[in-house]
């Protein structure tokens, strides 16, 4: 078998790759490990920066999305039981976020690959990249061994997958920073509390009231490390987040049954450089974020830009000599995502079980930066996105 | 004897409180441990917030530092040997900081105290408040112990002196956060490198180019809690110098003899309340905040302005409703200034031996900081120095 561009993974970030070079005439195969049913089943984020969504539309991807998803031009930050608006859309000049789970991003680019006929391998076992200077890979399927000569490699294969650890070790730098706690998630078919998501920092751990749709909503609330999901009753859940967020909010709750429950570890992950031969790693193979901020997705959506216009200008104008640039283009942009989502982090969570400085560092970071139009608008010009960075 | 505010410690808050009351007819006597020389002999900061600068001229101590002050309408950040400049002045709307010696300015402040005829005791050993709900000073001058029966304490009397002591351990909670680092800084009569400071962050670790005049230079570079000042000789401290700012900075730097050298560590504290009965503590007697930002000065200045503000509401219109007001005050302010300066500490200092995350997260900072106008505007809001708080 032959491609162009071998892509290692069927999630949101492979998928987009895939259609991108696809409708541009760029020959590829997706190798997915799991079946398609199972990647749709993962839960996962739901808010998308404007490049995101730019870039679903040039992938010609955005009829549900506008059908369905739901513009937000506000977010809004909950502490000492008030709330502040944090006016994205007039912070930014005009910047908005569109409200819409990754569920649907991956099942409108699953649908949309099997229109215009692309290639995706389901449930291809042991999944190898070989020789990444002229690279070919290999996998399983129904019990045979299948070889993929292809030109590059595009690693979209997440955190624990073969691509990052198919890199010597010695060419690449890691860095991490683990978090000392959770998140427990509950979604439920409630409608939201509210029209906008509210970041809530409270003595006792943050909460996050979001949702997924106007029927469709979801809560999170920090928990410890050893906190067991099967501790928290759905009632449980309930009456600890009332008393994280802010009265007025607490009151207008609606709770319901949980469709799914689960918690998740915070990490701070990214690794350097992301490029090795013609292998390059893209989203959760690179880097990962704490979910405070939302920008999981949204990076690996602006390595998919990157890695998309690298392989327009490789196949179409001949231009190999910007392949070397893919790393340092990403991290540019990366970094400056993994230092919000850090911030958001540590200005929002409960670090420590007495008031602190580390406390009153939040108190006072929150006094000021909601006082401040500038303090604002650093928080909006992040939450809707930075720009993307160009490959010259 | 006898007066209204019975201040102790003869620094500049305590001077400048002295004199500003002493202009609205509200008796104080100022109790200091050393002799004047000694008090002027204190090496110190030297940027003045606007606010502080207003303040000096209301209390009629202006003159000097309009000839001999110098206006600094921006300041630079150094990092990755280029130079980004915050525009103090055209962010803010016009606001700027005076560099002019915390010398100058106690100088100033006691020679305007001897001409209007305020009385300061100087060398007054073994000063103690009594009695803080009805209170009275005593200390002992010339081996006879005085008593000074007094309405009000100003503890204007730094991170060691006795006013903050004299509050039961009980009625406090004390905030605090030490650096694993300390500044050495070199003073010398040589011109400055530059118009502006240079806040500089180097792999080898942080350093400043300040000044105190146009002829006079203070420099300051981050060392270990372990190194002695003996260590560094002139020459040492030059080299080092120039190996952690950019190298158009470094070529002109003009070396020479320094007139001191000495290492200090950086340290954030707040004490909270800042009041008991009838005693207020002002300045350092409160609050430490880590030099970075040239904040220390500045907050013992707000301070002053809200015990000021409050003593004349209660000495001409009664309004001793607003006393229990002065510490809320006093903290709000602080806390934004403790936040901003542990930033700026924390953004531009070195404080692990290898690139790590933390590392990355400085980079990532400064690049985006630098790159928004936003981003640049939350620096120069908070270093010219954020409005003073209202006591009502």
């Amino acid at each position: 078998m032959k491609t162009q561009v071998a892509i290692i993974g069927a999630g949101p970030a492979g998928l987009l790759l895939g259609q991108l070079l696809t409708r541009q005439g760029i020959d590829n195969v997706i190798l997915e490990r799991k079946s398609g049913d199972y990647v749709l089943s993962r839960i996962r984020a739901g808010v998308l920066e404007q490049g995101m969504v730019d870039l679903l539309r040039e992938a010609g991807v955005d009829a549900r999305m506008d059908e369905e998803g739901l513009p937000h031009d506000g977010v809004e930050l909950a502490f000492d039981n008030r709330r502040v608006r944090v006016d994205l859309a007039g912070l930014t000049g005009g910047k908005t976020v569109m409200v819409y789970g990754q569920t649907e991003v991956t099942r409108d680019l699953m649908e949309a690959r099997e229109a215009i006929g692309g290639k995706t391998i389901y449930e291809a076992d042991n999944v190898q990249p070989h020789d990444l200077d002229s690279p070919y890979v290999t996998f399983e399927k129904d019990g045979e061994t299948v070889r993929l000569d292809c030109d590059y490699v595009a690693g979209c294969d997440g955190y624990h997958g073969v691509s990052r650890q198919s890199i010597p070790k010695d060419r690449i730098k890691e860095f991490e920073k683990v978090y000392p706690f959770g998140w427990l998630g509950l979604l439920a078919d409630t409608p939201p509390v509210s029209d906008e998501l509210i970041y809530a920092r409270h003595d006792r751990g943050f909460a996050l009231c979001s949702q997924r749709s106007e029927t469709r909503s979801r809560y999170y609330i920090q928990v410890g490390l050893d906190e067991k999901v099967e501790d928290w009753s759905d009632e449980r859940f309930w009456e600890e987040l009332k008393r994280r967020i802010p009265d007025d909010v607490a009151d207008k709750l609606v709770t319901g049954p949980s469709i799914e429950k689960s918690i998740a570890p915070l990490r701070s992950f990214v690794v350097e450089p992301m490029q090795y031969g013609r292998l390059f790693l893209v989203g959760d193979a690179a880097h990962i974020v704490p979910p405070t901020g939302a920008k999981g997705l949204n990076l690996a959506a602006s390595d998919v830009n990157t890695l998309y216009r690298l392989m327009v200008k490789v196949y179409q104008e001949g231009r190999t000599d910007l392949i070397p640039n893919y790393s340092a283009t990403c991290l540019k942009r990366i970094w400056k995502a993994e230092r919000f989502s850090w911030w958001m982090t540590s200005l929002l969570h409960k670090f420590s079980e007495e008031e602190d400085f580390t406390t009153r560092m939040q108190q006072a970071e929150l006094d000021y930066v909601t006082s401040s139009e500038a303090g604002l608008t650093t928080i909006a010009e992040n939450y809707v996105g930075l720009p993307y960075e160009s490959l010259e």
